[in-house]
């Protein structure tokens, strides 16, 4: 079975190609990356942040990229996880997976911006999450393009990915390729029938995160 | 000038003597320690973990006391710390300090339950504290009566302190000894003459609480 | 099977009844607390801080007793665990259990002394610990005696425990009611058949070390 | 002034240019990325992941780069911070400023291994760094070529860098543009007269590694 992970091709898409951003226009004080510094790409006059398909793949067969992942989790009135949230996405190849938010950081923008487009992205408008005061993630997960280095492995890069849970107030209405989030009590996110239907070592963040939050027994 | 810190008088009386916990009896999986083990404390027939004056005083001579404290800060709609929330504070001999949130653990209450306690004593029960989900602080602050064995001093006692960042949502309305809650922004909050308003080495935390937020220059 | 844990009595009697701590005399400018302040306890006029059994076990049912509890690990030489240290202990009751090295922070100690004295104690003098220069633990667990209330469990008390991941340098020679100490792999040390053998929730807090320095799959 | 940061021109060819990696081969178990995948990159048949200068200023102005940082420090028996090292460096314009190690993450290495390059690139072979079992940094330093947008500044990228405390237990001796190592106490390193000599925002940096082992009043 190939292995295909952190975001798959149509989030990249809006990631890479088409200048989709309406957050980056609401929020002052926090500026994306712009466009201001360096010449335009070819094809792409706006932002040379914004890469094509062709650029992408080759950036990522010479460096490693920056990713942001989430795992999102409903918490009870003293701050406890009591639910966690995985997300069911369809691969481009039409195969069905359990996985969580996950997402490039482009050029210029801000790893708490790369995570808030990500989260809505992926749980739509309405999630209200609420992202940590702390800038450290619970683990830093190191995909690599040969399996058996790491814990985690993508077979498309090397990503190396600050992973964060984000406690989530709101509705969630998946959008693009995230179908459903289903929340789950944190021993069933932890079991292995889950981890049987994850791929790339997301088994492994996810248990990693239920320790990181006191919920890993 | 007589140094007295972490929670001064009029907070221990409802910590150890009145069985006041009003929040112990709404939230159902969350159990204060309620006097189920043990025998009956004279003078206490309650809960053998209220303690009387004399008994806390006593306790506070021998035995390291578990604290928790917590910095209230606002946040920005992608969870960076725009301002900090400082109590001003009377202390029993009427001085005027700075302060933050503090109190001590009691027997059998969650360390979550105590931070949920103390920041409604002291913010009011209109503050909506969000608790971090993680169990960690961002650090452990070591008070001994003897000043300079560590950055923190209590004449009273040898108290360790688990020190929490927490976001507030609502309005603070400061009770008992509490007299207000000043908002500033996090440079202010470092600055030395802050720093000069506030005893036992609570400036300290207090700039070890914004390094923690990626928010300290 | 009645559950017996941080540290037992013989470890108990050395905390609290014998003047026992060459540790304390020897590192200047780590002043132990050592009774400068407060007058004599009765029945121990050299420390307040340390108790009889009858005065622990007192104290045992009025407060939170706070602890230090530590996983030694074996790490490579770029930093990752490579093995883990499971102490073989015998309850005073000669039961057989596997278990960490735990211990209580005496008045007037720093958690940083309390922990290099309980590695000492547990592993012996040639261990050679390398304690962390951060303050903050892996976990904060805190035990109750009643089961259930969290995932530790300490029927003797209410004890809150600051655990580290302690990377071990020398050769371990277990001393009092420490029998062994055996290496295994990490995924040895998290496995179901391990936990059977651990009291109180060890086999968790075990796992949430491992899920901090990502050795957890 | 111009500023230039994380990692110097003299550094980057080694990074870039030559195939010089000795580590690599002496570390069975710690795979660096060898160009197994992917085709040659024009000009450096050996690796992709090994850029020319031009490529690599070229995905300096596409792509976040990963960096990784660390500020070494001397620590006494228990593990507590005593002294601060801070390098003396020569810019690629001979300017002369202090800085911290700092360097990128190449394609197919591991976090850990860049931090081990980089520390023996900046402090020499005999340094000895412990390297922390924990995968977290300590803060996620965000360097982007406008300045204002965070506390970290550099013109010539988008740089995202883990930071790291790393204890030093050998003899430094600095190579490449690494002039001097300056060992001094933690109220030195935290001062506003060394703050004057950093650019960048590395005495923030400096800082907040500081305060994450409690080391900054």
């Amino acid at each position: 079975m190939a292995v295909r992970t952190p975001d798959p091709d149509p989030n990249e898409r809006g990631d890479d190609g088409t200048p989709r951003d309406p957050r980056g226009f609401g929020r002052p004080g926090h500026p994306l990356g712009d466009g201001t510094f360096g010449s335009p790409a070819p094809g792409n006059a706006a932002n040379p942040g914004w890469l094509t398909d062709v650029e992408l793949a080759e950036a990522r067969r010479r460096l490693p990229i920056l990713y942001v992942e989430a795992v999102p989790v409903r918490t009870d009135g003293s701050g406890q996880v009591t639910q966690v949230g995985v997300l069911l996405r369809a691969t481009p190849m039409g195969e069905i997976t359990r996985s969580i938010v996950s997402g490039r950081v482009r050029y210029g923008e801000t790893v708490r911006d790369a995570l808030f487009r990500h989260l809505e992205n992926d749980l739509g408008p309405m999630a209200f999450p609420l992202l940590p005061p702390q800038p450290v993630p619970f683990t830093v997960a190191e995909y690599f393009p040969l399996p058996g280095v790491s814990a985690f492995h993508d077979d498309r890069q090397h990503a190396v990915s600050l992973a964060f849970v984000v406690p989530v107030t709101g509705t969630c209405e998946p959008r693009q390729d995230a179908l459903e989030v289903t929340w789950m009590a944190p021993e069933e996110a932890a079991s292995d029938s889950l981890a049987s239907e994850m791929e790339g070592g997301r088994s492994t963040l996810l248990r990693l995160a239920l320790a990181s939050v006191g919920a890993l027994r």
